[in-house]
């Protein structure tokens, strides 16, 4: 193996104060540290919001997030802040990565704040309870803003590492699409474009589901031919859901659909994936979830989109299937037989609808 | 890991002579015997036709194909014969696993004995100097036929050991699709279904070029980023190519397409992804063919695709990249910056066009 040293091929761009895109990266976990690093090295005049000041302070001394990405020197350009009116005031774009949970906690205190800023989710998942996705929210608590969301299949640490990475950036608005390519595109860092932004983001938030599927199906030992049939039955049915919510079933051919979920599933060491296995081994998932310290997210993603499927009518076989098993002690060897079942269907329903199958 | 039986859930069923289909598959590859087999255990009437006696004789005396599948049992029900009337007069389906370099031969010699059968492609390939596809080749010699392609990720030894998979049947024909599915659909071994001919056969014939790409990439020791980067564009290539031949890109959604590209891009033990891995360790195709015993089919579908795109005007940068590389000397990094390079683009070109980006 001739490990390539990308990133050394690709210079950082000086920061020209007078004309820099003002970008600003809200929550200072491992992917927007990454995004943040990014823009400054594409010469975007760049902050990171970090609610702790100490750890602001920390990241301004030694250019190092000790807690999300011990391992890499930042770009001594990137200033990180606590103070939240500083970090959003007179900002071109605000990127937010905030976990779901207080992903709209947050826009709400930012919200005296905005002027016209472009407001972009780095978040993948689902609000609990409410089932809304990141750019719901934005939609109902910052109504007038012009936003975005950001999805692929981006470990952080692959791209701090400059391994050649993608991602879309998903808006209506054709402006928002081209400043965020603008702040972080680079030779390394693709960002392609799309304006489906329920379908961008349904990739990133249902994929988890699928790895807990593929998790389990590699404990009973399947082959290639059942992990590809997994892989494009959970396609099948994520593109129906997105479909019934008005998203375009094409965009799952992209990196936020097929591209993320195919990271997702080739990734054993995922806490889904290994939940997943786990269950496959006969466990049940308090067994499970003990074993990992944690609960996996596919898990409550599961339950979430079992009860709104059902709700709007979708046939998720495989979501439905691994609801069983998880919560009704259906056997494992259900999720086998679901994709099994129900005879003669098309491959695509899009192509051919089942009706004239 | 809990290995499980799957094929003991399911039994065969007894053949109706009566009632039965009358199924007749030529070629005794590991595919083709795989199918028959299946054909058999759905109680079908089903001749394999196998061109050398001595081998056919064989398979009726042992039940095994000595050489392609030595390790399993075939049903006993399995009738091989070396007389290619016998093979296809008075039969209901003739599925054709014949390689792309004789399948055209084989169809001139039935020619004869075809009254109202249907035809089915079990082939994945293009055929040599004429870049015909295998439904082409069957329009071309019986014109008046009812015909299908049948294209998916299908390890033959995976179906025969009786592990979970599926298949897609295209055809413009529904009585096609629906007697390909009453053949060979059973609850281990799912037939979807399709009218998309030209994007179900070209998803077969096209994955092996990015198989090498995909090797030559893990020399590199890519992460999982730049894999399912690989993987999505390889999609956007390939779905370019098929709508210019009057595909529908939503079928590179399915098994056909993306599940075959993974299944293929997930086997680091094929010869296409071997002999990439070779490259992109700096051998020459020269040392890497030497090494591999013979010819990938992958570098001979990049020189004709590579020359077929130019001519309609087709973008495929990874396909043009593995060109250079291979027969023209580029340092294989190239691959990565084809990926990288020309700005913003869409991510899906069908739903957001490149220039509306």
């Amino acid at each position: 193996m001739s490990e390539l040293d990308f990133a050394s091929l690709v210079s950082p761009v000086s920061v020209d104060q007078k004309t820099a895109l003002r970008v600003t990266v809200l929550g200072g976990g491992s992917f927007g540290t990454a995004m943040a690093n990014t823009a400054v090295r594409n010469g975007c005049d760049t902050m990171i919001w970090i609610r702790d000041e100490a750890v602001a302070a920390d990241i301004n001394a030694t250019h190092i997030n000790k807690r999300y990405l011990p391992d890499f020197q930042l770009e001594a350009g990137l200033l990180a802040v606590s103070d939240l009116e500083k970090a959003v005031c007179n900002r071109d774009i605000i990127l937010v990565a905030i976990p779901s949970h207080s992903f709209r906690s947050v826009l709400q205190q930012i919200k005296p704040f905005i002027t016209s800023q472009a407001v972009v989710s780095l978040t993948k998942g689902i609000e609990a309870n409410t089932f809304s996705f990141m750019s719901d929210i934005i939609r109902e608590e910052l109504p007038e803003v012009p936003y975005g969301v950001l999805s692929g299949p981006n470990l952080a640490k692959e791209i701090v590492a400059g391994q050649p990475a993608g991602t879309v950036i998903a808006s209506q608005s054709e402006l928002v699409r081209y400043a965020v390519q603008q702040a972080l595109h680079s030779a390394l860092f693709r960002v392609f474009a799309s304006d489906d932004v329920h379908g961008v983001e349904l990739g990133g938030a249902l994929k988890n589901i699928y790895a807990v599927a593929m998790g389990l199906a590699a404990a009973y030992g399947v082959g290639e031919n059942t992990k590809s049939m997994i892989l494009t039955r959970a396609l099948a049915e994520m593109s129906r859901f997105a479909v019934k919510l008005g998203a375009n079933p094409l965009t799952f051919l992209g990196l936020s659909g097929v591209g993320d979920l195919f990271a997702t599933c080739s990734s054993p060491l995922s806490r889904n994936y290994q939940v997943g296995f786990a269950l496959g081994s006969g466990k049940s998932l308090e067994q499970a979830t003990k074993e990992l310290g944690q609960t996996a997210e596919g898990i409550n993603t599961i339950v979430q989109v079992r009860a709104r499927s059902e709700e709007l009518g979708v046939y998720m076989p495989i979501t439905s299937a691994l609801y069983e098993v998880i919560f009704e002690g259906a056997p494992a060897l259900n999720i086998a037989l679901s994709l099994m079942k129900n005879g003669h269907r098309s491959d695509v329903e899009f192509v051919l609808p089942h009706q004239q199958v």
